[in-house]
Formats: structure tokens, C-alpha cells, sequence
């Protein structure tokens, strides 16, 4: 069923939510499912509704229309998101593939509400499998001279695919800073291990040297400091003795698709605001 | 800090939450949480708000009557705690101490927030344990022939504490009908199995005879049909095969003793609302 | 690294371990995993040694021969593996594809050591993605009228592939038991719920309709008893009162490729000895 | 039932654990449980085995006696422990009671196979909890001006209680390095983070401010570098961004009993080996 998904933060105050749910009220909206968060800290309020499109009396553009008024009043930062306009996902890959297959079948299937328009790689390995999706698979040269003209390529390759999300799916280069400013909030990486523990390269020979029972993955969003942008979800797996590092590589796989595929499957359905450099989860 | 915590139950509709969330904001109510479900099978709606008592200009009781105005419009069951009365529980237990130890334990540092005025058992083995933290300790007799005096016993010590919850921490005997129908919703089981499985007696020996690989825990609202009333919380543990029956019992104890302290948690502060044989629990 | 792995299962005693790894010493054969296992409920000893195979002075069919003398005196049931000798899976499935992408994809990386020359299906649906991985696709028909038929051809299917283990990915169909009979601890099964709770049909709707907190998989030997065989694996996922039945589905769809995977990944090491109903499994 | 537990290690090679458990089958000793772990990248090789103290033809000096030729021979460094001889544990606390209790009642139903003549504190808060369970409460002053001194005292007291181990439930004061030196492996601590993130101070403080998902725990050896000794277990916790410092905190003490008690319980059966900074753990 269609729904419009509305996000809003704002300074932590009395009346906010008997405002915004009396806004739709009047408009006999449907409320299938409102959370909210206040943080202590930083007084920032977050809250996330999710209103049944047919049952107000008007679209999106009159519901926003007619928000930004009482938004104004509130000094809201808010956002409108009409779950039947799909958001494309832009996967942007290196070799490995177990993330990249993890997702499109999640596309396929229906798990993950979105298009994909795009695959990207540095190698040309996993064209095939792209393709076989139906899904364009464009590959860049990131020969060492070209790293600049690479990620300007990629740049205009997802602003030319209207990409709304970037995701790194095992993508194995770090982004240069003037693209994590520019898409900033919507560069979703996994990183193979759990942050801040082990980060930059290698991380499974860094947890096996340093003798952890469990490892993890982190996914995150991207930000000019490498591995330290706000987390959205992580999760962990046992590991013991007898574990290679390959095996650590092996179950680690299975950790890093599933932390990835929770991440971006909210961000998708707008459950992850940003709180400084960390997030607030309406999972 | 002081709240009062108010928890609704009603058909859904469109605007419940903007009236309550209106009638709180129209007093300059704080709300420091708020949940809502709406269950589309049963057509029923739920909700729990926590609102700082200091930010109101009334008590708790000028808020129920105001509120039950709105309420009679609504049709809304309710019910408003005031997180200053402290609800009262009586644990029952046999032998086994380990759910009531972790129990007194979170009681004398807080993480439970109640008062425990009695402990009663049908077996004097807890007894200096009991007494150790302050605590008065009854033994019934439920030897077979006077089951039924022991139960009314039991229920009359549980009413002369003014208890308000009855928490069976492992106390191994059959709730009768009649006081399951008295304290409906006020009684909370800690089962030994991941329920269905395994109901009745000796669950982790049919555990062991299955071959599982996991094993559980279920903390539930007893009910007159055993083993089958709504659950609250339940989780799991790994074994394997060189597990006799006695490790699973060790292993079980500590799943046990966390499902019931989170159930229990949950309970009190009001989280856990019957929807039919199920539960809503805003954790 | 080629190995050969073997298993032994006997009445337990003293001096089996000390006879079996004298016999590999004398050969200076290389251990680089062993594991051991004494019920004592039943009696029964389990052993799975591997050993390099470049470190013994023969091959796989003279260990055989040789060792045969020492495994008749101890009475030893024992079986020998050589890695080098792939595993041949058949995979049955239905129409949906959770368990089969993630079964194709381990076995392209190479996480499944085995081949894969036939998938079966009662339904054309997954033919593409079968033949894209260049894997021979059947479909059965098995017409109410012809069940029969449609399980003597899938046999015939599997034994004309020379299929050692036959996977029934979310077949969706009951193995007759002749079938079971014949291929008695080489039929693997996912069910979806975690055994004994819901076994036989919709175990999804069983669970969501009872009300637990966590839902999990099971992967299990087929026997005639339906859903009743040795356990191999299981999981569990936490799910709350707001998942509806469509998504226990999408989360059930992740543990149970996952428990699925695990599970065949042990059998195709040798790494399940059933030990009546129940396993050793020597993860 | 008794048993003589057997751990050794050397470097690895063929026909080890036939010599050793030749060695045991000679005198028909009843191997209840074997494990062994060959380290590829060091080249060591572990091995643990408990056999029946009765099967046996003579008592554990004469065992060792016997054995220590064939140690010599094959270069082992091995260790024999008779379980009648219980271990001595000397608890160290400071104010926090949450491991202490548990460790106590695990020690009262048997949890834990061990004498605890000894607990130790630099605070009195905790002594009428200590000598309620019978035990000796000794307090040491650990005033800024005379650490040197009151870890001396402790060394006396630990000595004098012929302790074996000394576990660190929750201490808060940095073990000397010649403390840590004296008694190597012999100290255990729980963190209260998941290593090797976090170390150091408050580090709940640190897991809320880098906003992860998970919270973690970690018992290792002490070693004179602070956190970085060898990983005994290890466990996490899901937390969320409602989540506060006091709820990391709560939700954490869970977490780090659990884990203290895994690791105590592992290393009281002979069950963890340390590998350099790492740790074999034949759980």
C-alpha cells in the first residue's frame, strides 16, 4: 500500500508530535506507524510517520505544500518520501561479489523497495552477473594515475543513472573527500569489521592477529574520515581458534551481506536520520 | 525522574494519537517516549506515552480525571502509572535459586524498579537468601492433599503485600484456573523451553532426547491453559551434542534468568500490553 | 590441501583413538583435525580424523584395504573420504529462490566444496537463474495424479547424476518413504521453523498466530516421520509484535539459507555422524 | 567423576597423539574427552585429553611420573590436573557487585568447580555480601600514595591463600607489571568492552559517543600491557540510539558475567591454552 513517509527533526520542545499528528488528523490521515526520539544530549527531536497515501485527501506536493507552513512555524528540517517513488540505488563493486549477489536477489525478490540502475566496478569480473539481472554494469579505469578522473567518472555516472544512493558494496576505495561532502548522507559502505575495531585494510588478518571469539561488519555511512562515519547497523559472528583467516573471510561474508542489506533496507524506507556522527535506527 | 507513564488500547482510527498527544501538549506535557501498533488482523490499536510529571501542571490523579473525558469519547481502555509508586512483587519459588538470586540482585541495584515485599515458596531452602536482603520469606505447605488450601494461601499472603505482580521464579507447581482468572495478566511464568516446544514437564530432557541444537527460554502471562499463555520475551542458546542433560540445565539457567529479568523489566514499566494470546511489548 | 577424512562410529572403549591413531602414525600420516565424541546414553563412540594425504606412503584405496584388518577386530563402522573426490548435490526445489542463489553462489566461490550437476523442480520458475550458472535444469511433474511417478523420476534424475547428497532447498513436497528409505542420511531438508515447534505446513502463520518472540529454521536428515529426522542445524531470529506473516517470511528467508548452508556445508566434510535420532556434529 | 586432565603442547608433528594416547590405552586409561588444535602459522601443537581417574592403574603422581619419559622425548610442555583438586580462586572487586554475585552463586550450585578461600577489595561496600556466602572479605587500602604497597598486600594475601587464580571481577586499578609478570596466565580480567575497541577508561562512555550497535565484553589474561593481553571469550549485546550510558551500563554487566563466567569456567577445566597473545580454547 502506498504510504508517505514523513521524517522531521527539529529542537526537543513540548507539542511537536500533538502538532504534526494533528496536522494529518485534520486531513483524516491513516498513521500505520509513528516513532519518535528525543535525545537527552543534544535536545535534537527525530520522529518518523508513516501515513496511508489513499487515505488523504490530497497528494504529496499539497501535503508538503500545506506542511511547510506549520514546518516554518516548528523549525522543522523535514522530508516527504512517497514510498511509490522508487529510490535508485547506484552498487558500486570491485571482485568480490557476495554483497552485490546478496542485494540483487533482495532487488529481485522484493525485499529491497528500490531500483537499481546501475552497477559499477573497477574490474570487469562481475559484468556478467549484472547483465544478467538486466541491469547496466559500466566499468572505470582506477589505474593509479586516474584516481581523480575515476570518481569523476563515477560521479557522473550516478548523477547520469539520477542516482539517490550510493552503495559500496566491498567497493575497496576510499572516496575522496569532495564526493562525501557532496553526496553526503547518501554513500552507504560496509566495512568488514566492527568499527571502530580494525579499521582500514585487512581487517579480518587484523582480528585473527590480534585473537578475537567474534567478528563483525559495520554499515555505514560515508564521511571524509575513513571508517568513522555514522554507523548504522553492525552485527557479529563467533569465530575460535581453529579459524583460518580465510575462514574469518568466509563467515565474515555472510555477516558483511546481512549487515549491509538491514542498512540500506532502511535508509531505503527513511527509518535511519543522521545525529551528528551517530544515527537514530526506527527499525 | 518522575513520569507518568499512560497506555491505551482501542479500535484503530484515524486521529487517536493526535487527540491524546493534543490533550498531553494542551497541559505543556513532556513526552520523554512514545509507541503506537496498530495490529491490522484485529483491527486494534495500542499505545504507550511517557510524559515527565513535573512538565504537567496537575498530579496524576487530576490527569485521569481530565483524561477520561477523551477516553469515554474514544472508546479507549487505559491506564496511567505514576512511576513514583513503586508496583509490588511477590516472587514464588521452589528450590532452584537462580532466577530469584539475579532477581534480588537487579532489585537491590535498581535495574528493577518495584518493591519486593515477599517471597513465598513451598520449600524452605531460600529462606536465609530471602532474608539476607530484608525480605520476608513464607513457606506453604503444598504437600498433595492440600493443594487447593496452599493456592488460597498463597493468594491471600500475595493480597495481605498488596501485591501487584506474582512472578513464578521456577516455583514448579500448576496455577489453578481460579487464581489465573483472578490475577489474569498479573501473574508472569519463566518456562524452561522455547515454547511451543517442549511444553510441561522436564523440558530440557525432551530437549536432549529431540537432538535440538538450541535451547530456550519463555517468560509468559500464565494462563489457565499451561504453558500457552501470551508471551512476553524468549531466547535461545546454543548446545551441541557432547551436552549431557545436566549441561543443558546449566546452560538453560542462564537463559532463564535473563528472559524472565527482561519480561519482568518490561512488565513493570509498563511495556507489555495483551493482544489476545499475544502480546504488544513497546521494549 | 588434498585429505583424507575419515569417520568411525563403534561401541565406545578404551584404546580405540590409541589403535586408530597408532595405525595412521605408523604410516606417518599427518593429522591436522581429529575430534572424538563418547555417548554415554548410547555406548557409541564417534571419531572424524583428517589427514594429509601427501604425508602417507599410499593412496586412498590402500588406506582402505590396509586399515579394513584393524577396523574389523575393533568393529568399527567407518567410512573414508578423499577430498579430492567431490561431493555430487542434487538440489530440489520449488518456485522460491532464497535457499538455491545462496547454495549457487557458495558453490561458485567456492564455500561448498562439491558439484552441482542437477537441479529439479516441480515448476519451471527457476530455470534461467539454474542454467545461467551452467548447472542442468529438470522439471518434474508431479500432478496430484502422478506423485508417484513424478518421485521414481526424480530419483532416476538423481541417480543418473550420481548424486551423493540430494538438498531439498524449499521443495515444498514430502518425500515418500521408500525415498527415504533408500536414501536414508543423504537427504538433507530446510524447514522453516525451529523443530519440534510448527512442524508440517505454514509454520510462518503457526508462529506469527502463537505469538513468539524469535522464529528460527532447522536443517535435518529426511526420514519417513515428516519433520521429524535428525536435526543437523538450527537458528533462531528475533522478530516483534509489529513483524507481520509477510515479514517473518523475509526473515525466515535469511536464517533459513544460512542454517541450510551450514548445515550441508558439515555433511559434505563429514562432519554429521547420526547417531540415532540425533547427530555428533564435529563443527 | 574424577578425572586426570592432560593438556600439551609442542611442535607439531606426526604421531603425537598416537604416542600420547598410546601411552594412555597401555594402562587401559578411559579417554572421556580429546581435542587438539595444530597452529599452522606458529607450528605448535595443542592437545587436551580427560581420562577416567579410575581407569587408571595408578593415582596422578605416578601418572606423571610415568609420562614425564615420553614428555621428554617429544619435547612437551604439559600439564596434569587430578579434579579433585579443586583450584583456589581469589576474587578481586572494587564497588561494583554484578560479576561478584554471580561468580558467588556459581560457586554455590556448582557452576564453577572451584574454591573461592578469598575476596579481596579496596572499597568495604561489598564484605557483608562476601562473608554471607562464608568466605574471607579482606579490604586493602589502595590510597594514590601507597599502590605499590597495597598490591603487595594483595600478593601476600593471595599467596597466603595458596590461591591458583586471580580474577579481576570488575577491580578498576591496573595490575603491576611485575605482578602481571609473576603471576602470567594465572590473572584473569573482565573489560568491559568489546577489544580491542575500547580500551582504557569508561569505555561505555566511548561506545556511546562513537554511536555503535553493539556492545561488547572481553576476558583475557592480564598482561603488563594494559588490554592487550590474550582473548579468553568474548561476547556483545545489541543496544539502540534510545539507549543511554546508564542503559549501556545495565544492559553491559549482563554481558560481562556471562563472559567472566565462560572464561573462568574454561580456564578452571584446563580448557584454554595460551598460543603467544592468543588463545586456544577447547570450549
Amino acid at each position: 500500500m502506498r504510504r508517505l513517509v514523513l521524517t522531521v527533526t527539529c529542537p526537543d520542545g513540548t507539542g511537536i508530535v500533538a502538532a504534526v499528528t494533528g496536522f494529518i488528523a485534520a486531513h483524516d490521515g491513516w498513521v500505520v506507524e509513528a516513532a519518535q526520539h528525543g535525545d537527552l544530549n543534544t535536545g535534537r527531536f527525530f520522529q518518523r510517520i508513516e501515513v496511508l497515501a489513499d487515505s488523504l485527501p490530497f497528494g504529496v506536493d499539497e501535503f508538503a505544500e500545506r506542511f511547510s507552513g506549520l514546518a516554518g512555524e516548528l523549525e522543522l528540517d523535514w522530508h516527504l518520501h512517497d514510498t511509490d517513488q522508487k529510490r535508485r540505488v547506484v552498487v558500486l563493486v570491485s571482485k568480490e561479489d557476495h554483497c552485490l549477489v546478496d542485494l540483487l536477489h533482495r532487488w529481485r525478490n522484493g525485499d529491497l523497495d528500490c531500483d537499481i540502475p546501475l552497477v559499477v566496478s573497477n574490474h570487469p569480473d562481475l559484468r556478467a552477473l549484472v547483465e544478467w539481472h538486466g541491469i547496466e554494469f559500466r566499468q572505470v579505469d582506477f589505474g593509479a594515475e586516474r584516481k581523480a578522473e575515476a570518481f569523476a567518472e563515477v560521479a557522473s555516472l550516478f548523477d547520469g543513472a539520477q542516482g539517490d544512493v550510493m552503495v559500496l558494496a566491498r567497493f575497496m576505495q576510499i572516496i575522496p573527500p569532495d564526493l562525501c561532502e557532496r553526496y553526503a548522507g547518501r554513500i552507504i559502505n560496509i566495512h568488514h569489521s566492527f568499527l571502530p575495531s580494525f579499521a582500514g585494510a585487512r581487517p579480518y588478518h587484523q582480528a585473527f592477529e590480534r585473537g578475537v571469539k567474534l567478528i563483525g561488519a559495520t554499515c555505514h555511512y560515508v564521511t571524509a574520515e575513513l571508517d568513522a562515519g555514522p554507523i548504522i547497523e553492525q552485527d557479529t559472528a563467533r569465530i575460535d581458534h581453529a579459524d583460518t583467516v580465510d575462514e574469518l573471510l568466509r563467515i565474515g561474508r555472510e555477516v558483511e551481506r546481512s549487515v549491509l542489506a538491514r542498512g540500506l533496507r532502511w535508509h531505503l524506507a527513511d527509518r535511519v536520520l543522521v545525529n551528528g556522527h551517530r544515527t537514530v535506527v526506527f527499525a
